[in-house]
C-alpha cells in the first residue's frame, strides 16, 4: 500500500462520521500582509487596529477570508482530492473573528450521501467546523462535492439529502462579542453610504478588474495548505492550463468590492455559492454586487445587508444568466452573503 | 449618484483644504518580509534588530519606502485617481522612523493649483502628510500632479504655485532620536565605504539587475492599498500593459543601491525626482547613483550624502540624458535624496 | 577601484581564515507565511503552535529551511559571487530551531583549497556556522565550490582537502532540547505511518507536482538574501533564462515529501546533495524519496530516519541514473538527510 494519500472515494464515507483534518495551523500577521499583497483588500476593520479597537474588538483580526480558506484548505485532503465537481455551499457561519496568534483546525461530519443514477459517483454532504486553540467555534459551512467511486461495486448508501436552508436566518447571525459601530469614521473607512442607503435590488458595479497571474493565485492556494493538484501542476491536465481555486476567486471579488460597499466591513454569513464557470491566470476579474435584503441586529450601530456578488471575467454588472437560465460564460462567481454595516 | 468612487476632478480642489484620506493601516512584521521578497533589500539596519539596536533605535524600524508607500498609497483615491501625469516630489522629509505594530494614516493639504491653458486640465500641489497611531508626523512631502476637469465648464481657480525648496536643507533633516553610528560595525553592514570616501560627482554604478515580473510589481502596489486600474488591469489601457507603480522602481532601485552604498542606511529626505520613462514587466532594471553632496548631523558619527538616484532599463551608468537635454529612453527614474550614512 | 562588491576570487581565499557575513537577519512571523506562500510546506510542527508544544517545544520554529537559506544566503557575496559550481554539501547539522524574533548572522572558515590543474580556478571549502542573537550555533555545513581565480599569476597554495564525513553518524544528531514525540497526534500531522513503518530502501513516489514561476523563485531568493545575478537578471545569461536558486528546489521537493513523509517532521543533518541539473520557469518539480538508513535517538519516541530526497523535472520515482552512472537529465536535486519521525 501506497504511503501518500490516495484520497477518499465516495465508498469511502459514511453518514454520520466526523472526520478531524490534519495540519493545524497558527496564523500569524504574515499571513494578514500576503493577503493584502495578493488581493486589493481595504476594508479599515481588516486594516486598522485603532480602526477595530474603535470598533469594540480587541485588535483588527485576520480577514473573514483567511479564516475560510485556512478552515477549508485542510478539508481538501480528505473531501475533495477525488472529487469532480464543488456543487455548493449553504449554511456558513462566521462565529467568532481570529486574531493574529491563533491556530485553526477543522473537522467535518457527513451529513448526506447520495449515490448518482451512473453509479459511477456520487454527492456528499458535509458541515465542516473551524476551531481555535481554545476549541471555540470560528466558523461553520455546509458544502457539498461529486466524489467518484474508487470500487464501483460498492453498494449505493441509503439516500440521505439534508434540509438546508437557502438563507441563514438574520436572527442567527452571530455578532461578535462588544462589536459596535456607534461612533464608526465613514471617512477613515473611505465611504460615506451606509445601511440605509442601499436599497433593495440595487446593483453596484465595483469598476476595478485585476488580471490574475499564476504566481499568484498558487501563492494563495498553498497559503491556505490546498494541496489540490489541479492548482500547481501544468502538466495534470491535458490542456496544460492550472486551474484557479475557486477561492481565490472569492476574495478577489470580495476586495475589489470594496469600491461600493467600502462599509460592509465583516463578512456575518454565507448563504450559498456557486463556481460558475473555471477561471485561468490571464483572465481579469471584475465584480459586482445585488442588494438582496437588508436586517437589523442587536449590536450598537450595525445592520445586515444581504448581498449577492457576482465576480466575471467578461460580461457587463447585472447580467449573470442567458435566456436559457443558465450562467453566461464570463460569470465566475455567484455567491450570497450577510454582511455587517453600519445603520 | 454611483457608490463607487469617481475620484476628484481638478475643479473639486479647494486652495487650503485638507483632506483625510482613509483606510489606516497597521503595519506588521509581515510587510517586513514581502518587502524583502519583493525587493533586494539588505541594509543591515533594516535587516537586524541587533543591528539596529548597537545604532541607538529600540528595534530594526520597517523600511523608510513601506512607510513612503504606505503614506502614498492611501492619497490615491483622493488625488491621483483621475491624475493625466505625476509630475513631481519635493521638501519630502522623514520625521520618525515606523516600527512593527504602528498604524499610519496620510491627510494631504491642496497647496497650489492652477489650470491649464488647453482648459481640460490643472496641476494639483498637495503636500501629504502620513501620521502614526500617537498622532506623531512620520513623514511628509510635497507631490504634484496633472489633474482632469470633469466638468470643462468649471470655471479656473486663482493660479496659486507653491515656493518650493530645490533640495531639502541639511540643518533641516531629523535624525531619528537616539541615533548613533558611533560603534557602527562595517564589517555586519556589508562594506567598509564610509561618509569620507565618497567624492562629489562620484558615480556608483550599482551592477546588479533585476528583471520585474506582472506579479511581483502587482503585489508590491497591492500591499501599499494603491488602486489605480493601470496597475492592475490589462484590459484597462489599450495595449494591453500594465503600467508598473514609479514607487516599485524606486524601490527596487534604492534596494540595487546597496551594492556600493550599503552603508547610506536610511533615507532622510527626498529633495525631488521624476518618473522619466513607464516601466513594464519584462524590463530589466538596474540603477546608479552620483553623489550630488555631502552635510554633517548633530548625532554621534552620522552624517548625510545627497545622491542622485537613477533606474534605467537600457544604456549605461551616469548617462541619462540626451544631447536634448531630455531624459533617454531607458531612464526609468531619476530622485534625488538625502541619505545617513556613518562618518 | 569600485565600491561594489566584485566577489572574491581563487586566490583569495587563505586556509584556516574566517569570514565573518554581512548582513545579520531577523526573522519573524512574514518569513513563515512567504514560506507557506512559496512551498506546499504542510509539517504540522512548522504550522502550528499547539502541535509544536505537545511536542516540547515553547512554539513552532520556523522552518528548518528557512534558517538554511538564510545562513546560505549570507554567504553568496563572500563565497559564491565568482563561483564557477556548487559542488557539494556535507557535514550539515541542525543544532538548534530558529523561532521568530530571533536573529541570524553567518561565518564560513575556509578549510580546504585546491587549485585546479588548469590554473584558471580552484575549489575553496568551507565551514559555514549560523549564529542567533545569542551567539548560539543554529546550523553548520560544508559546503565546497569552485572559484575562477582573477589574477592567472598568483600562485597555487598548497593543496588541502578536509576529510568529511560521507554520512553525520547519527550518534551525532543533536535532538532539540525539550523535544518529544510521546504523545504524538498522528491524526493531527496528517498520516499514520511512523518509524517502524518505513523498510531500508523503500521507495516513495510523492505523486504532486508544482510549476514554477519566475515570480515566485525570485521573492524565495531574495527572502534570503541570496543576491547572485544569475537569478534575478533576465539579461545576465546569454539564453536570457534565469536560472534557478537550487535551494529553491530543495524546499518544493521537501514540502512536497510531506505526502508519505507527513511525521519526517523535522531535519536533522545534511549529508550530502548535488544539484544535478539546472531548474528553470516553466519546469514541473515532483519528487520521490529512498530510504537509506534508521536511527534511534535519545529523546522519547523520536527516531531518525536517512532519506534520499531526489527532485526531478522529467523521469519516474526510483530512477536518477543512467546506465553510464551519470544523472538523467530531468533529475534536478539529489539530497541525503536525516529526519525526525516519531517511533
Amino acid at each position: 500500500m501506497p504511503k501518500t494519500n490516495p484520497g477518499r472515494f465516495f465508498e469511502d464515507y459514511t453518514l454520520g462520521e466526523v472526520i478531524a483534518h490534519a495540519v493545524p495551523r497558527t496564523l500569524l500577521g504574515g499571513e494578514r500582509a500576503l493577503y493584502h499583497a495578493l488581493y486589493p483588500a481595504r476594508h479599515a476593520l481588516y486594516s486598522s487596529d485603532e480602526f477595530a479597537r474603535a470598533s469594540g474588538l480587541p485588535a483588527s483580526p485576520l480577514d473573514d477570508l483567511i479564516a475560510f480558506h485556512t478552515v477549508f484548505g485542510k478539508t481538501v485532503p480528505d473531501i475533495s482530492l477525488n472529487a469532480v465537481a464543488n456543487l455548493g455551499y449553504a449554511e456558513g457561519r462566521f462565529h467568532a473573528p481570529v486574531f493574529p496568534g491563533d491556530t485553526l483546525r477543522s473537522e467535518s461530519q457527513v451529513i448526506g450521501l447520495k449515490q448518482n443514477s451512473n453509479g459511477k459517483s456520487g454527492v456528499v454532504w458535509v458541515r465542516t467546523r473551524g476551531l481555535n486553540q481554545r476549541g471555540e467555534l470560528v466558523l461553520d459551512y455546509v458544502r457539498w462535492v461529486m466524489v467518484r467511486k474508487g470500487d464501483l461495486d460498492a453498494p449505493a448508501p441509503e439516500p440521505v439529502i439534508p434540509s438546508l436552508a437557502q438563507v441563514v436566518d438574520p436572527s442567527d447571525l452571530i455578532v461578535p462579542q462588544g462589536l459596535t459601530f456607534a461612533d464608526y469614521n465613514f471617512a477613515l473607512a473611505g465611504e460615506a453610504h451606509r445601511w440605509g442607503d442601499y436599497a433593495l435590488g440595487e446593483v453596484i458595479d465595483h469598476v476595478d478588474g485585476v488580471t490574475i497571474e499564476e504566481a499568484e493565485h498558487m501563492q494563495a492556494t498553498r497559503l491556505w495548505q490546498n494541496t489540490a493538484k489541479v492548482h500547481f501542476d501544468a502538466t495534470f491536465r491535458p490542456d496544460g492550463r492550472r486551474l484557479i481555486y475557486g477561492g481565490h476567486v472569492i476574495s478577489m471579488a470580495r476586495a475589489l468590492s470594496f469600491n461600493g460597499l467600502a462599509n460592509a466591513q465583516m463578512i456575518a454569513a454565507i448563504n450559498g455559492g456557486a463556481h460558475a464557470n473555471p477561471c485561468y491566470a490571464g483572465d481579469t476579474v471584475k465584480a459586482w454586487t445585488e442588494v438582496l435584503d437588508k436586517a437589523e441586529t442587536a449590536a450598537p450601530g450595525v445592520g445586515a445587508l444581504r448581498l449577492r456578488l457576482v465576480a466575471m471575467k467578461a460580461g457587463e454588472a447585472g447580467l449573470s444568466r442567458g435566456e436559457d437560465g443558465k450562467y453566461l460564460p464570463g460569470v465566475l462567481l455567484d455567491l450570497d452573503y450577510w454582511a455587517y454595516i453600519p445603520t
